[in-house]
């Protein structure tokens, strides 16, 4: 998978990807994901790609000339599965959308920043508008980052043991149920007796009777799909 | 407002806190942030803050005692408002829940990892749960980025233009109208006329309209509540 970020701060994601599970997934060629300055794409001399909107108001709005630019360039060297915005416009992301896009080839991510995009750019070149969810951030950057870590987790060989990736929250519908490690007493907490029995079948019982109960009292909105 | 940030990895989350809004918030003495590497309050050599779960299954555990001695010391040196676990598990966190916390002191965010914490480390200190969306992710680390900018943003004096953060989506339940800036015309694109009549009243109502109209095709949960 080949994801393509476009930003006026690519900078901010620097860290995300050289580090633990995506930095090993990139070094394992599992994923590319390359980082594309907006400015690089600017008209003039200021390395502008922002302005004052039309009809006035507060902020500044993303211009569509350098975004243009820069994904017709793109797009020009390769097919696109998607072109994403990420904005708090966009439709809410969920586990089925990620799946979804764990199984494209080539993804642009493009960034908002400041008041959000000219119109026009949706118009001309964007497939798919993503939010991850109902607030709002700086810029798009990190909402990149999370969107590409999810996606990125999901392609096969990138974790350790994909029975994990199985049976995260989400992937049935359920929140996950308790879990417990070593010490079996903790100041005077104690790991509940059925985890001990060595009754596999039983604890998994246990476990989805836990996530149900867990789910009902935390996320009933997820059961009501059922 | 300080934040203390717990985590497996707290180096993830170097570079969204040097750049932009909230290396400016954080120059600005707006905002402390500081790092806390669980493996430090590690009881063994093998600095090891994880381990197999009760009751058997698929990924490792967080072990209790490191996470409660790093709580432990940061409780006896100040109050904390909260103390946030990121999980899919949690509360979803929307606009609402960033608002109140924007106007906190002292937060710890703890960044759940591989499988999640020993259920114990809930049960003795953890007052609140928050999941940025439904989805699953590496790590908390991105989530704790994500409310960090979200409630950072938010403090006086963070922002340039104020005016900005007030206009911005979910702050009045409504996605936000189409936005232009120059040129006028674009590949043929051209900006609504509306917006260039220098009639102001007009104007809002447009944008007014436009926001209803695209928060009913898009989000119509948004304003199912009114």
């Amino acid at each position: 998978m080949r994801i393509d970020i476009i930003s006026v701060v690519p900078e901010l994601m620097e860290s995300p990807f050289q580090t633990s599970i995506l930095k090993r997934a990139i070094e394992k060629g599992l994923a590319e994901v390359h980082f594309h300055q907006l400015r690089d794409y600017a008209s003039n001399n200021y390395k502008q790609v922002d302005d004052t909107p039309y009809g006035g108001g507060a902020g500044m709005v993303m211009m569509v000339e350098p975004i243009d630019k820069c994904i017709s360039k793109l797009k020009s060297e390769r097919d696109y599965d998607e072109i994403i915005y990420l904005t708090p416009d966009g439709e809410t992301l969920n586990q089925k959308t990620v799946n979804r896009l764990s199984i494209t080839e080539n993804l642009i991510f493009l960034c908002g920043h400041y008041k959000g995009i000219d119109q026009r750019v949706r118009d001309l070149h964007i497939t798919k508008e993503i939010s991850i969810g109902d607030y709002v951030l700086t810029g798009g950057e990190l909402a990149a980052c999370v969107l590409a870590d999810a996606v990125i987790r999901l392609i096969p060989g990138v974790l350790n043991d994909e029975q994990s990736a199985l049976s995260d929250s989400f992937q049935d519908d359920l929140l996950s149920p308790p879990i417990y490690t070593r010490p079996e007493i903790y100041k005077n907490l104690s790991v509940p007796k059925i985890l001990l029995s060595g009754n596999f079948a039983k604890i998994e019982e246990w476990r989805y009777d836990q996530a149900l109960k867990i789910t009902r009292e935390k996320r009933p909105d997820l059961l009501k799909d059922e």
